[in-house]
């Protein structure tokens, strides 16, 4: 059984709760009493093993995370801390690193530049990778931090009301850490700084692929009269699954907002307060960095966060205080951590010291996969674009339809774009990529327009229909 | 109990001798007869902890040094190398770094290029931190490891006649033995090149603080006599401390010399030399670096270091040739060696793995504290003058009295200055800092000069005693 | 017993083979039936010791490699990755270096830009050194790899037919792998890309010190009509060593071969094809770097290379694809793997955790030594033409006589070259290096060429025989 962490989506709920499980043990049976969040000594079950850290991108602190999980399970570790000296300095692939490393360490874990670099990792080795972060698409772990904190710190994830603050556009760690909200069942609260607000992809993809519904200022009432939180919208995840044909008849009402049963002052409250990095230089509006409010004991006088928790995923620069660090309501330090016991149980998991707590596969969600050299990714950042990837990678798509055309998302980066012509082997005909096609057919081509489709040999279908 | 090493000074004359005996415990158990001075095998009583190296600065030696001693008493290691590589890198705080870095280890060696660094790590760590050099400040590990040379070589320190050769301008190495060596009771015998001397602050320092008696040439007699040795003046140690009040009237005469009795013949011999990188660049005087004489085989010849002990704390240039490493006397590799016995005692100390090493506090000399925004310190290379930390350190001082003012030492970095200007609060007056103040008034305001005492809303007082 | 690994002639073809079979054995115990050529688990007799890796050239694979086979023998590793981070900055010798680190550790693996380097390491340690790689020099725990894997997968090397393939001019990997092979009588058959053959030098010591017969087309019949395989050479060990003089009359009848006999159809099939990178830049004719057979699929269908182990010492470039990474004959990251049981077996022997693995002296071949600094080492790469190594190291050469002159090979880089002028002290007269000395007078003196003999006041000779 050979399992990877590249996305948070690569385990199932069910997985992230038994990790969770087995990370309180180890706090159980390893912490102090006056530092019960920190992992002390060593519970020696890897004793055997050997974990490979390569950081194509410099981390002191993620590094150390793993590090230190390995040790305190006994284990020791390989450590590759600096970009530069790095064998991808001679143009050696991803590929053909991880089919050598895995000879000399049991796991790796991998940071780099590239998005979805780490995917290309993991596709290649015969032993588990983790993903430390790679460039602007994901970094599981610290979600799986993120969302161990606020369990712990808040008993259960359900229900929360967990506002999200800051720079919520740029930074994976905001965007992976909203989809395991969802997934979760904690209501999310989107409080961005000026221009700063959740991409568009982030939001259409919580209610494609999460379920989630969004509350609007209509749904919710007094909770979105205060001066200090305006807040526009708050996603809640239904405790049932719904269609998402449903989505269009949002009336607002509670007794039946799509099967979200929203309790009586469900807003009373915010759990817990998570702040991101908020970097001035990347604002459109200085004006508005100015006046965005600073996270400190000022701010954290509001009745609204009486008992919320203030989290933060450091480093932070200017948008929380030092006055705060003493509060107990500041967690930021023991949700790094968490990161100890939380990796401790991931490693567990994936070199199958703990049985039971893996399933042999993940059942991710279905798509047709397009695998045709007709389109190439559009994120340049992604691994599929990089030259000495080229080499040898296939790019490779999951076809998530939409209502309104077909989308691409690259398995590698899971950047999704709409390409601009769709076109059939069998007909030689293309159309705009234009209309609902549910399931696509299987001799489906696409391209990125129409010039494209004509080089390639197809002609236009004149009637704008199915293909 | 927490304790830190910072300056050589957080450890008192017991605790330091409690080291070093634990060290020489270390080495009669795991050195093999043939390499008395170095540790092989191991101890293994920390294998339930981890050490973290934080270096900002490049030092392979060093960092082995700490990480072998680590090592060898069972323990894991959790290492950074690369200044570039650590989180500072993205703007992180030392207060925030070492606050997350606690919890993956159990003690952590830091060094940093900012004066003062390692004591803003340590105020704010709730697990002991080493000093492994900041800046121009200290390296008290590496001054451990002189002394304990000094005295595994000689058998003791007290009235050791001890040559500090070379550069004894810049260096922290040389200022901290200096301190030690007073300590100790050795004898200090300074033999500078032109022009790099030691600073006046130390020689004040060590009269004021470490009750050192200067010896002139004519209290010397023949020992000032020799080409080879110019010297001018040598410190001793008093065996019992004296008043400071008492030493303007120095009269040279051996047998009421405030206390020190020094034997007939005392300089008959030079015990050690310890021999400092000489960097001609730093040199004022081009022709007087070229005529410094190297310590070689030549110069051993002289029958005054027939037993003297040779010590570097490397690495050499220049200073020292190739021709002496098979003598005797060149104990320097020997020095680096003593490096992991003595840093396993102090891990060993600082984890607790021994007790009675240590004493829940030591206690340093008490000076009155000045915490107040009205002056910074002078240093430029202090902790406190950079941008990142001035976010939320407080500036603090030690009120140092002198005869004609008051200094202020920066109690990170522990420059000394002396501030232009006293004044008290309850009376909105100030004058020059020219006068006794001792005890100083509670409500004193300092400021560098006038024009701030102005612009902060004081007058002049017109009288120029006591404020 | 102190012994090193700088050079792959410190190991004596017995000594070779006794750490093969070790290796065997641990592949034996501690590899997984699905992967026979993997290190897995820990086999715990080196818990005591220390391995340190100083490497000033990145390289994450053979570092990596390194410590993977430590700490699978239970040991511990302090690790310098970083050429920037080194001692080497502040300008400390390789000698002051090895002389400190060998008191933190007790085995010492470097890799260093300089050809030589780990030899001066090595004269200067008290503790085994190993060469992961100096500069053009040496690699030689890759050679055992490579060996190691020839005979694992071949069962043998005596007779195999191997097959050097791109860039055999640059690249100590394939020179080292070329002795070896002659040295285990495998038979090496040089296909290099055009302008990049083997070197000269390396075909002279070939024949020179390891004995080789050079066959040529007439002695290779049908095995060079290949179009595929255009084969000029083929170098072939005799089973028992032969008579220099004897090599102007190779006739190449089988029969008498100089002791060589070649089995019927000795040439029918390739055993092994080692690829090396094509670095196309440095090609000096570019059409002919394009027209340069890819090593892929297509290629491999050659009925001569049916069962033709396919190696490289990686990274690949473009000269090898991706298309054979599934093709059981590709073994390149086997070989990668392998490092593993070869490299532990390598650090038990050194450490002498295993006895009878290695003779107190390897006996290398004698040459007459040259100390006088009358000539330097042309090399430039060489340690010696280092300005810090220049302050302590003497030049040494062995003096290696060959048919036309005395040539000096540096005891250092391995350099050779033919200094111009030889003289006698005692006569004090010089003439050219041009006739047989054998053995050299004790009293030679050799010079660069006659004006450094002239101005060292010497005089010509004028019978230009014998001195």
């Amino acid at each position: 059984m050979l399992r990877h962490l590249v996305t948070i989506d690569d385990l199932s709920e069910f997985e992230i709760q038994a990790i969770f499980s087995l990370a309180d043990e180890y706090l159980a049976q390893m912490a102090t009493p006056d530092k019960p969040h920190r992992i002390r000594g060593r519970n020696p079950i890897a004793q055997d093993f050997v974990l490979a850290t390569l950081f194509y991108e410099a981390s002191t602190r993620t590094r150390f995370s793993f590090e230190s999980a390995m040790l305190r399970l006994g284990g020791q570790v390989l450590s590759s801390a600096d970009p530069k000296t790095t064998s991808a300095a001679k143009g050696e692939t991803l590929a053909d690193t991880i089919r050598v490393v895995e000879n000399y360490a049991d796991l790796v874990v991998i940071r780099h530049p590239c998005e979805g670099a780490v995917r290309v990792a993991a596709d290649y080795a015969d032993i588990p990778v983790i993903n430390a972060g790679d460039g602007g698409h994901e970094h599981p772990t610290q979600t799986l931090c993120d969302l161990y904190t606020l369990q712990r710190e808040k008993g259960a994830l359900r229900n929360l009301n967990v506002v999200l603050w800051g720079d919520l556009k740029h930074g994976r760690t905001v965007h992976s850490l909203v989809y395991g909200l969802a997934r979760f069942g904690a209501r999310i609260i989107p409080l961005p700084a000026e221009g700063l607000g959740l991409p568009e992809h982030v939001c259409r993809r919580l209610l494609r692929d999460y379920d989630c519904v969004p509350l609007s200022k209509r749904d919710l009432g007094d909770f979105t009269s205060h001066d200090e939180f305006p807040v526009d919208v708050v996603y809640v995840t239904p405790d049932k699954p719904h269609q998402r044909s449903l989505f269009t008849n949002v009336q607002g009402e509670e007794s039946d907002l799509l099967g979200v049963h929203l309790p009586q002052n469900a807003f009373a409250r915010i759990d817990a307060c998570y702040v991101t990095r908020l970097q001035k230089e990347r604002m459109p509006n200085v004006a508005a960095a100015e006046a965005y409010p600073i996270v400190n004991r000022e701010f954290l006088k509001n009745p609204m966060l009486k008992k919320s928790s203030v989290m933060h995923p450091l480093p932070r620069v200017s948008e929380m205080g030092y006055d705060i660090d003493d509060d107990e309501r500041a967690v930021y330090f023991k949700q790094a951590s968490y990161g100890v016991p939380v990796r401790m149980a991931l490693i567990a998991a994936l070199l199958n010291l703990k049985s039971g707590l893996l399933q042999p596969v993940h059942p991710r969600k279905k798509h047709a996969v397009y695998e045709q050299r007709t389109v190439a990714c559009e994120n340049p950042q992604c691994v599929t674009a990089q030259e000495s990837e080229r080499r040898y990678l296939t790019p490779r798509f999951w076809i998530v339809v939409e209502d309104e055309h077909l989308v691409l998302r690259c398995a590698y980066c899971e950047h999704e774009f709409v390409p601009g012509v769709m076109a059939r082997t069998s007909t030689k005909k293309f159309m705009p990529n234009a209309l609902d096609h549910d399931p696509p057919p299987a001799d489906l081509v696409l391209f990125p327009d129409e010039a494209a489709a004509l080089a390639a040999g197809f002609q236009p279908y004149k009637y704008k229909t199915r293909l």
